[in-house]
């Protein structure tokens, strides 16, 4: 198998899915920040994961933009983080308007720079908290997109293994994997005492997951949902 | 009509997309940087274009990891700039890897904060560099990604009011609108005492388009091809 990107959050899906991506050839390791709260925490989870997965060609970039943008409680510190269940109202606040399709966008410049036939990211449809960029009809219309707008001789299959997946099925796709979910990092504040806040969307989503498969989740939480 | 996001780069294209865009309803003006080498003189058009719109709501970004990520003469200075006639072998040297598709979720992003529900891009398809990211099967299947990728209640469209005509149909179109030419700049290398080189792929066409409108174009060039 040829060259691959993966786009890392640092978050457990973005873990599995390196774990999956890695297993199959190598890769190049993509980081986005977008001013996010958690920007500087995530970016250690990245690099801890990338040095598990030994991923030696890494490109962090950052899209200071996105936060001038606005639109979302992620980058707006004005605007409380959620507390509530995941899909108890619509898109949520911290939906960051199309910001999927930046993260995409990079990687597959990076890519076609690169001659890397693959582009991963570990997005979750089913499990998730309702963001419209996180859709497989999203990234099959971006991955037309892509097959239009590059050179006649590129071609970069979006690849998202987790698309249709629960978080508890992700969870045991994780154990069987080996990975290593303690260096990862899923909740949207940053970290008080490295415990994350247990009660925001993401981190609820991660617990059911751990608690349905029936597995213990090496991070600390600061109370539980 | 509503509020409409234009991408402006400087070019001649981009300021009759704006002259047309303007005409409809008020705009927000988009200009991205991205470590090309023209990057200062393309900037200054842009305020001097939007200035003579009066374009107040605007927004700048700079996305340097494309020059980074590099793949191309215009942001790879160590490759030179190709003086050939357009067309004459392939995609060209100058070809950004998948750059529109970063113009336009920058666009998108922006104008899905600021609810617009359009984004107007000055592509031209045929009588261009053969930019695979400037042709018209690009721009409908990203559209299908903004419509998949945003919130339910967002609906943006694409509009290249540009992308069919010949670069004599656009100069003739801005000449009918009163385009401020003159403010423009096209060349893909930095001026040298205000002039063009007009050897490049992208003074060759505008050169050609001029003439074949019989129009005279208000920029000075330091060779003629």
């Amino acid at each position: 198998m040829g060259l691959s990107v993966v786009a890392i959050s640092g978050g457990m899906d973005s873990c599995v899915t390196l774990a999956i991506a890695s297993a199959g050839g190598p890769v190049g390791g993509l980081h986005v920040k977008y001013g996010q709260r958690t920007e500087e925490r995530e970016l250690r989870a990245f690099k801890a994961v990338a040095d598990h997965y030994g991923v030696e060609s890494r490109l962090v970039v950052a899209l200071d933009y996105l936060k001038k943008i606005g639109g979302s409680s992620l980058t707006d510190e004005s605007r409380p983080i959620p507390r509530t269940e995941p899909r108890s109202g619509g898109v949520p606040s911290t939906y960051v308007p199309f910001r999927n399709a930046h993260v995409l966008s990079v990687a597959v410049s990076w890519a076609e720079a690169m001659g890397a036939d693959s582009v991963y990211v570990g997005s979750v449809e089913e499990d998730s908290s309702g963001y419209p960029d996180c859709r497989a009809e999203f990234y099959d219309a971006f991955g037309a997109a892509v097959e239009a707008g590059t050179r006649p001789d590129t071609h970069i299959r979006i690849v998202t293994p987790l698309i249709s997946m629960s978080k508890a099925e992700i969870v045991k796709k994780g154990i069987e994997l080996n990975v290593p979910f303690g260096l990862t990092w899923s909740c949207y504040e940053p970290p008080v005492d490295e415990k994350a806040c247990g009660l925001c969307e993401s981190c609820r989503l991660r617990i059911k997951g751990f608690k349905e498969a029936g597995a213990r989740d090496p991070l600390s939480y600061a109370a539980m949902p």
